[in-house]
């Protein structure tokens, strides 16, 4: 590895800051992470063996313990943050503060935050969110649940009508939490107002009994090792459960003592404000899952050599072989791709914010769909380049000491909440059909659609690449991306415009408006990495760096969806063979980087989690060493000998009971 | 679901037939598969919920019962093959009778297969196939491990010279086996005679112990829950074990009392036949867990609803959404698509077979070439696949009690073993620019390579498709396969030659060599579907369907490798949206039937191992009820209460020795 890292063309140490962010964040990361990986307590490496119950004991354990060192050593809001993401496992604070918290925040009146909010960042109540239902996901509006007004009591009347109405998956939920926010139907009047959030208090303070009526418990094991199995995803029914009537969150909606609905004058876009928040964080997930998944198969695949020994000397290291850099080298490159967008999400959330403040909407309806999109886009990619990685590192990515199935199964839930990925793209979609219906209307896109205020030109345009490297021109790529995105929407805008039925004709054609919303996602993570090199950035060599990877990142999608550019007559069938040319002549210049880009990350053996992916290289002792820690070499003879071994050998099977 | 069925255009029990590829063979398989259903031994709904101890006993159970059973009744090698395929776990005896009786009989001469054989069929010992290394995986030439003949004692020395050259993965090494075919570097005279296999004694058959210089054990938790953590994949490393001359496989090479080496007259090409075998195997093997991934997927769109219901009518079910469908239907074609192609490969097995006897070995490299590459594509195409059906199932898909988690994890380690897809593609690459090399040389391609002996005229073609409809003619979308295929092989062997050093050149484009293959055995599968196709068919619109299927794999492969296809300009971008539009149309003629066509897999609810793929469609009381087992769940207030959820809720932490 040593030699490895002589071979970086970059300042790594500078480059550690551009992924951070700033120099910072990088300082808080950098030491919470250290922090962590020193704590025996958050040791994790025995985690995919343990049984379900000791796993989640364990993450109790973990939970008290971190939310003991950050009182301790009296962590800001941030490094709290940072420590708790460090201790790498899901658990059910992160739904109190994550979900629970901002709900009351951003729900609640001020009466109810005065009340709720400093029991729960006490942490004397613990909070979780119950919004879907075994039969409901997706559509919020078919929830079951009921909160009935009744007005003799003052009370709400929570209640669980049908079996598919059970609360089903809050996390947080099954085991641990006190208190959750149910989202339920409003009833009063013999009227149907929609759905609403209630706060409710599900087991006792004393000795975390169910509270009467109340059934509750945990959902059962989800995939894989360890992973999310130390959540207590739960299931909740409720049997006429009552609440007093100031347990509805009223921010928007007021019910009266008499139980009548109003509503306040705060604008309900909130909402979407909280959306863009959850959604963005999510993306910079993305890239914090797959630069691990690529740190571990870069390292490994520099220790692994196969085949192309001269001489007896050592074999190739699998590393230098042009399918797997074809297959390793895009992934990095998105690594890097995703972090930067994130940045820019994050930046897009403070100006959604501001604007709200101000009762400025103008932008909400672009900034949703664009965080909807790039939600979608990155997880599915990430879910798929996690295995991709696991694939890369062969046989041994599949032993749960290379980290790679956990980390597989542990991300690619997040391909369903919150958004199930294609369902968003078909939001995205339903927007870009409407600002290619207004154009010339006038009306002008904005943001991430504004290249959609060209589309005459772009509809008509040629790329003049003549030769490969023309293609390292970022205005030849992002011409090419915008080119395919709005003749795209245009083309299935104009099907779209054959039926007499708009809705049906959605439907019909749904699956050519997911392309179409994939498209139009690519371009802004195409744009605002070209954006993000257009900025300062310090370091010997790093921008150079960050130009390869923005190359191979563009290049390699538009040979990955070339039929889309060529059916759309946005390259020839010419320029997209130069495009290939090209990208491969890119992966040689990235080759002598790889170590020190994955290096830059700059993450701890403790949070990679994976024997395969350690900093020193030193794989194969520690292959063998960790496989003697299995539970089934706790004996050298194992269980089960005498009864269904020997008599088999021995031919008496015959006299066995089995 | 009864709905569902009624509305099949087609007769079920026929399909059932046709999907088995006899009468006899549905017998067996609906005998067998049911006989292991109801018996409670073979019970694995709680297998994911197992510590890997009790896993790996209950394994062992299950495993003991079978053969007991196997003896009871008397099973034929047909039935109990069958039977151990129902009971559907990993476990040592699939390589006792999988691998290390074949080896035996494949490699062993009629003296050692006279003296082993007996006792591996009546099981008075145990075996597995201990060939691959830590270091050492596709690459059998660079195992470490050696086996130096000693002539003073007429002993071979087998000894693991490094830690890279423990031998690592073999399944039933671990924790079972009593014997071994270990394979090692022969060293006789001072020279190295390359890799050969020696039968090794592991274990005292008295009290299962290791034998003195052996270490043995299991090489630790592989992904996922249950899974692959039935088998006790193992690690061995020998300290100058001894074994008697005669225990070297000795059927192509022998060696003499005196360590002197000599070639016996059998033909090396049969250890092609082999792979032959052992590849047509696991393509079939694709088809059944594919076909099983599309049966949870398919029923539960059925059952599960979301979004647009009407007047406070049932919400839409999921399977008749456009973008259900893009994804699910394609997957049911492919599913019979490569049991078809499964059902050719055992053809081409036994052709093979018989032509090896009579020493004709003209048909072996292209026979190789094609199960190579067969089994490459439809293994990433399975695995890809069961993932897609598991997110086709949205939230739910993702608890173990979908089954799906676990058939990912129990499928994919197909795509690494017995060959690795992308080096496979490579060989593949290898025999067709060779194929494309010798055109005009007189030489006519073979078998599944005979296309392109039309070149010529397939370099030139244009495919004269003008509408949707004309896509439905076999020969169009043939036409087109091929043309594709041909056209990919020229263009990247015409880049090879650019090259001065041939294989810098492979080295150098093994990326585009390895879309070559791909390309190529798309074309197989498509071609043999056509094949299947022209033979009798019998029952009421079996055959309509068949065609609807075929039609459906053949453009939906069209769609998604259009880029190819436009770039070879075998198609144009006109032609390419008709093929698009006609996919669309073909969804709406399958979805009536959708139900029907996994019936015809005729799986019971045992082998699916599915609350979301139930027969009955009973998803939602199934898996609420499915929920309260979970370990979890056997006391209300969970593990660790007191020591970690009290003392944080009544704010002791700092008192609490954590």
């Amino acid at each position: 590895m040593a030699d490895e890292r002589r071979k970086a063309e970059f300042d790594v140490d500078s480059m550690k800051i551009v992924w951070a962010g700033s120099k910072h964040v990088f300082d808080v990361v950098d030491r919470m992470s250290k922090l962590v990986a020193a704590d025996p307590v958050f040791r994790k490496d025995d985690r995919t063996m343990l049984s379900r119950k000791d796993l989640f004991t364990s993450s109790l354990k973990k939970s008290a313990h971190a939310f003991k060192r950050m009182n301790e050593l009296n962590l800001t809001y941030e490094e709290a943050t940072e420590l708790r993401f460090f201790v790498d496992e899901p658990t059910y604070t992160d739904l109190h503060w994550g979900m629970f918290v901002p709900a009351i925040k951003g729900q609640g009146t001020d009466e109810q935050q005065e009340k709720w909010l400093p029991l729960a960042q006490k942490m004397q109540i613990i909070g979780c969110y119950a919004q879907t239902e075994l039969g409901h996901g997706s559509n919020v509006q078919g929830l079951e649940t009921t909160a009935t007004f009744d007005s003799k009591t003052d009370e709400f009347v929570l209640h669980s009508p049908t079996l598919t109405s059970s609360k089903w998956w809050p996390g947080g939920l099954g085991k641990v939490s006190t208190h959750a926010v149910v989202y339920a139907r409003l009833l009063t009047d013999g009227q149907d107002h929609g759905v609403h959030g209630f706060i409710v208090q599900l087991r006792s303070l004393e000795d975390h009994l169910p509270l009467p009526g109340i059934t509750v418990g945990d959902i059962g094991t989800k995939f894989g090792n360890g992973a999310y199995n130390t959540m207590d995803n739960g299931v909740l029914r409720f049997d006429h459960v009552r609440i007093p009537r100031n347990q509805m969150l009223m921010r928007v909606l007021q019910v009266s003592r008499e139980g009548k609905c109003t509503y306040s004058d705060v604008p309900r876009q909130l909402i979407y404000g909280t959306m863009v928040y959850v959604r963005q964080k999510i993306v910079k997930d993305a890239s914090n899952a797959l630069s691990r998944a690529v740190t571990i198969a870069t390292r490994y695949s520099c220790v692994r050599r196969q085949f192309g020994s001269q001489n007896g000397g050592p074999e190739t290291q699998v590393i230098d072989y042009k399918t797997q850099q074809n297959r390793l080298f895009p992934l990095l490159a998105s690594a890097y791709a995703f972090r930067f967008v994130a940045e820019w999400l994050h930046w897009l959330y403070g100006d959604v914010t501001d604007r709200l403040k101000v009762n400025d909407f103008s932008t909400l309806q672009e900034a949703h769909a664009c965080t909807a999109g790039l939600k979608s886009l990155t997880t599915s990619a990430t879910a798929d380049a996690i295995e991709e990685c696991r694939k890369l590192c062969g046989g041994h990515g599949y032993l749960c000491s290379s980290g790679l199935p956990e980390l597989f199964a542990v991300y690619i839930p997040g391909c369903t909440y919150e958004g199930d990925n294609v369902v968003l793209l078909l939001q995205v979609a339903r927007y870009l059909v409407k600002m290619v219906s207004q154009l010339g209307s006038g009306i002008q896109p904005v943001g991430t659609t504004a290249y959609m205020g060209r589309a005459e030109q772009l509809m008509q345009c040629h790329s003049d690449v003549k030769k490969a490297e023309d293609w390292l021109n970022p205005s030849a790529i992002l011409e090419a991306f915008e080119a395919r995105a709005i003749r795209m929407a245009v083309s299935t805008a104009r099907s779209l415009g054959k039926f007499s039925n708009p809705e049906e004709g959605f439907a019909e054609l749904s699956a050519d408006l997911a392309e179409v919303a994939v498209a139009h996602c690519q371009l802004i993570v195409v744009s605002k990495f070209i954006n993000k090199l257009k900025q300062e950035i310090h370091g010997n060599g790093v921008k150079q760096q960050l130009i390869l990877l923005y190359n191979i990142y563009a290049l390699s999608l538009l040979h990955k969806h070339r039929g889309e550019f060529l059916a759309t007559s946005s390259i020839t069938a010419k320029q997209a063979s130069l495009a290939t040319t090209q990208l491969r002549n890119l992966f040689s210049q990235v080759r002598p980087n790889a170590v020190a880009l994955v290096d830059s990350f700059n993450y701890t053996d403790h949070y990679l989690g994976s024997v395969l992916g350690r900093y020193d290289g030193n794989v194969y002792p520690k292959l063998y060493e960790a496989a003697w820690k299995d539970p089934l070499n706790d004996s050298v003879v194992p269980d089960g000998y005498v009864e269904y071994i020997k008599p088999l050998l021995q031919n008496n099977l015959h006299l066995s009971r089995l």
